[in-house]
């Protein structure tokens, strides 16, 4: 275990900041960053904190630091932005090793860049507890503006990227003791990946805000069930999805029964698939799949708004309510 | 013990967030925050951490609540600028107090509002360790650019707001377990103030930005002998201070024998003073004090910029260096 200090860690992080970016007036190495402004920015900051929002017995150091930024890009991908800079505050305990504090901010590196998004400042102090707070800022794309919760309206319909359940699955898969290695490689490695490096959807994001037929947006954090319930609650209306429609991985099957869960469970329930879910206004639907096809991006058509009120699931028999039955971080 | 979830601290905060101020386009509510921009923001963010950067058990937590955000609105102050927005990460113990949070919050509200800043957004969470992430977004002041670290020149003067060391003083009674509650209520009340509740110096470093005469400036954090290094390092220079020029509460000199210290130590490396430490040009010092004595701020020469590297301390007999023998936060 090498021995580090709080000024190696500085002057690491100093070396990676960026201090020629456009917009960047000021980096690292005053009392605050300062960047330039014009048209508005998008801000979001989340913390994650070790055993709650990550199990380091199994999430390599290097996909965690992807992952603590991912996550908060995956915010500004939901309102349809680009981002642009980022602070990181690192609790760290003074028994971590430098070897994983290394690895954790070079995975946090190396999807800033994929992301052209730049690390300008932060903090880091010692703590008892391994947390870190990114806060992310970014800006609406060019000739868009953002893509809020609110903006659903009765006849829209309702739409997800990618799959669903399969961050879930990968974290039941990880966390259960009775599993070997040598079953958890056998898998296809999407799930597990699901959960310990998930890809924030800022190009798709980026595209749909351009589309001008999105009339709300956010990213499945907590669940389908309560983020779309969000949706549903900023914009005044219900919606309805159909279940044989959800996009899921097939392994979803084998690992719910392993798991000792059901498949609609880590659908609707597990989170954390930072996919977008959004609502696409009346009658764009096949307009807007065409404007997206040149791209090539997936996304499913999966349900329908309405008025009233919350969040409903037509089953093969039947319509059950399921509104805020997520997780709740 | 009330009984507490997320969700009603959340509802809490949600109240108590503005979303109609100047600027504002979406406050919390959506994955992100919009703020209109113009000119440029200036950012920082701060993590405070339970039991190593404050005490419950003699930190109050209305007060701590109140520090908690003075601490970063001092990281605009010490750029000149006028904060603007704040966002809060919250990392709380299960086990913390309802009525706690509530009065930290209350606090963190009512300085707020005192400095015109918005609470936007920000994230709670669970967490075994109590901690606060801070998150502020300012302006530089109408009229004025903001003040970096590394404008200070070769015959500028040193400068400092307020008093030195009573921060330290407070920290070191209210730390030290052989004082009677009675004695520390016979002190005069500024030096537990200072540690428990300090005053950002919002007005001062808008007003000293203002006059266009300030050639570097940053806000007293880790004690005069680091900070005034920072301002050296960046600006490419060396500079000299003259300790019997150095303000401080007259009281110093007992604490300092309680404590078992020097009124030195206390005011060069004790930290968090909070003051502003800047430069005045050379041959604007009386101009500067004309423009400022109109608003009765109180500040103190106590050296001046020279070329070379280094922090010096002048004293009676002779001269030592002292750069970064500050508090490392």
């Amino acid at each position: 275990m090498a021995v580090w200090s709080e000024r190696m860690l500085i002057e690491k992080i100093k070396k990676a900041c960026n201090t020629e970016a456009e917009g960047l007036i000021a980096s690292i190495g005053d009392d605050c960053c300062e960047i330039k402004a014009s048209g508005s920015f998008l801000i979001s900051t989340d913390s994650l904190i070790d055993s709650v929002h990550f199990n380091r017995d199994f999430h390599p150091p290097h996909l965690l630091g992807r992952k603590s930024i991912a996550v908060n890009l995956s915010d500004i991908a939901a309102m349809g932005g680009r981002p642009r800079f980022v602070l990181l505050s690192l609790c760290l305990p003074e028994d971590l090793e430098w070897e994983w504090i290394v690895a954790w901010l070079d995975g946090a590196l190396e999807i800033l860049k994929e992301y052209n998004c730049v690390l300008i400042g932060g903090d880091t102090v010692k703590a008892g507890e391994l947390a870190f707070t990114v806060t992310v800022l970014g800006e609406p794309g060019a000739a868009s503006a953002a893509i809020y919760r609110s903006g659903a309206k009765d006849g829209d319909t309702v739409w997800v990227s990618g799959v669903l359940g399969s961050a879930g699955a990968g974290l039941g898969l990880l966390s259960s003791d009775q599993l070997t290695s040598d079953f958890l490689k056998s898998l296809d490695g999407s799930l597990l990946e699901a959960h310990l490096n998930p890809v924030p959807k800022v190009a798709l994001g980026l595209k749909l805000a351009q589309s001008g037929m999105v009339s709300s947006m956010q990213d499945i954090s907590d669940g389908l069930a309560t983020d779309l319930a969000h949706i549903c609650g900023a914009s005044g209306v219900s919606s309805i999805i159909d279940f044989k429609l959800l996009p899921y991985h097939l392994d979803l099957h084998t690992v719910a029964d392993i798991l000792e869960t059901t498949v609609e469970d880590l659908i609707l329930r597990a989170g954390e698939d930072y996919q977008l879910l959004f609502t696409v206004m009346k009658g764009k639907e096949s307009e807007l799949c065409d404007f997206l096809q040149a791209k090539q991006q997936e996304i499913t058509r999966i349900g329908r708004v309405c008025s009233g009120k919350g969040v409903f699931l037509q089953k093969k028999v039947g319509i059950e309510e399921i509104t805020f039955q997520g997780y709740e971080h």
